[in-house]
């Protein structure tokens, strides 16, 4: 981890497009703003273009996908590709329908991600390893799951960061653990949407993939840790976790596990 | 009610697919959440009858209702009726616009429905029962509830949830009643949509239709009273109230008013 | 401001039917219901005009604008203007693409707006003045704000509310300003969008357009800066935001700065 990345993410203020789902988008939006980051969310292929343009970062959810939303996402692939913006896939249940599959292999067949962020089930999904999903949840399986990482990481010339219990960040390469984890993030609906945003903030101001992969894990967890110190359930943990998110330090970061 | 409704619901952990509004469904995905059920929510009509095919009910939603959010709805509900999954309609505002009512009653028409749950104003209107409806809150009228409630199941052949200040559970023959009530369900926007998934829930772990009307009302309604002891307004009332959706019991639903 | 407004608000308890956007329409629908109007939300041109005929208020928010969106948008201003239902828009972000400024001004050239509520860049764009925006930010520039305030109400014959760290409300001759400011609001991803809907709600009980816009100013920023004294973050401000959105008084409006 660099030193600085969250005194920097909250200096340089990065505009963070999402192309966000429907069901966790205000979420995501509260919580990069949380940190010091610029969110901008858009339903309109029209504008996914210029919205690239003004961005410095691009993250695709396919939470909620549809025909109008894959031209979009397309258009904002391959505009954030000829300018070299970094851009974050989030194939959300992605092992629960064909629709949703093809799409994020369309989308990594024809365009450059930075970085993609699932959990087990996704990017097992996305490597052709069999995998017993549930829903929008991880599921279960008896893969190794840092050799499911790696194997998605060089299938597609990119940094996974696979999330769950412990998270493991791989270029396919270096393989980073980060060992944090809080049952509230598992039951709050959005904690991976949140990360992925995370990841593409990070990437925003210039940290390189594998290292914004842990850097957001690590903000992640440890504000998701402290605000469940606080919390008696996942209505008064949810504000806790969003004061947490922005009081969290680099030293922090580099101290605490 | 079954002894054993919640342990059960938090046991099996069932996928409730819904068909979303775009205002609550964030709402409805954490309520689901912390009451151990796992929400998938879509909006490609592309991926509606696998969604089913995964899921342990089925809550259509008409809350922001299109033409091509209807082609998802019919695909889900004539999957769930091959499928014999769950089906339940919360025809949201219907008594407002001809196009929600006429979505309604083509759905009602077309498939069979496990439960409707709705406002006075909603029940109303699927029956043709003249009632003055205000936006998307119940409005007033002089009918008797329970006589539209069983006159609406008698119509589709199915269960109806009429909830407001008392929520009435028919199959057009028997009737259940949950008096415990809170002033801050009402303020909430969502209170319904959230009852609705709940009552998808308690039908995806196999409790029958009208046990799981009347369960998923007392839970409602319990932790909302118990969520307003300590709220000050609707702000805070509305996290007490999603730590309390986690802590009420069996035995709570059963002793409890 | 009138004396009453607050109350007769809570007396009428106007519907709002807001055009609103996936990001925060949940928290929009939730402001409004606090402070005791009766919000509706709606995704389908089938739906627009008789929507707009039981309301007493029209928001167009185009936050997450489409082809599909345009529609409506155009149906429920026709219908709002024939109606003579007060109309407001809130250009979301009509600075950063070419597609939101156009559909801005589309709207803005072919229907009469009550009120235009938008940041410094928005109005600037609207109005052909340079401004550096950020996203969905105001930005910064060096225009007299009240003077852009002024060309845009006069271009468009409207009110203009410009909000900021003061908010300037302007018909193109007299100007109010609200000098209250919380820096909450600005991290807030949604506070513009629930003061242009407030704006909607004043109206809807026939305050007339610059006392609406003051009166708005004034609810959502007392809120504010009352709740900032309870949080320690953005998390936790947000609850009590919406707590003390209901209990402002209209006493509060007169007296407090």
């Amino acid at each position: 981890m660099t030193k600085s990345s969250i005194s920097l993410l909250q200096h340089q203020q990065p505009i963070i497009f999402t192309i966000a789902n429907t069901v966790t988008s205000g979420k995501v939006a509260d919580a990069l703003s949380a940190i010091g980051a610029s969110p901008i969310m858009s339903t309109a292929p029209e504008e996914a273009q210029q919205l690239v343009n003004i961005s410095h970062a691009v993250v695709l959810n396919l939470g909620t996908p549809s025909k109008l939303l894959s031209h979009e996402l397309e258009l904002a692939a391959e505009t954030a590709n000829q300018t070299n913006t970094p851009l974050v896939l989030d194939p959300v249940a992605c092992a629960s329908t064909a629709f949703r599959l093809e799409l994020a292999r369309t989308l990594l067949g024809r365009y450059q991600f930075t970085v993609i962020r699932g959990n087990a089930g996704e990017i097992a999904a996305l490597t052709n390893i069999a995998w017993h999903g549930h829903g929008i949840d991880a599921g279960s399986g008896n893969g190794d799951l840092i050799a499911i990482a790696k194997k998605c990481a060089l299938e597609y010339g990119t940094t996974v960061v696979l999330s769950g219990r412990h998270d493991i960040i791989t270029d396919g390469d270096q393989v980073l653990i980060n060992r944090l984890s809080s049952r509230w993030l598992t039951v709050n609906v959005g904690s991976g949407d949140i990360l992925s945003s995370f990841i593409g903030a990070f990437l925003g101001i210039g940290i390189q993939p594998t290292v914004a992969g842990l850097t957001a894990c690590r903000l992640v967890t440890l504000a998701g840790v402290r605000a469940g110190k606080a919390a008696t359930g996942i209505g008064s943990w949810q504000p806790h976790f969003l004061d947490e998110l922005a009081l969290v330090t680099d030293q922090d970061l580099l101290t605490e596990e």
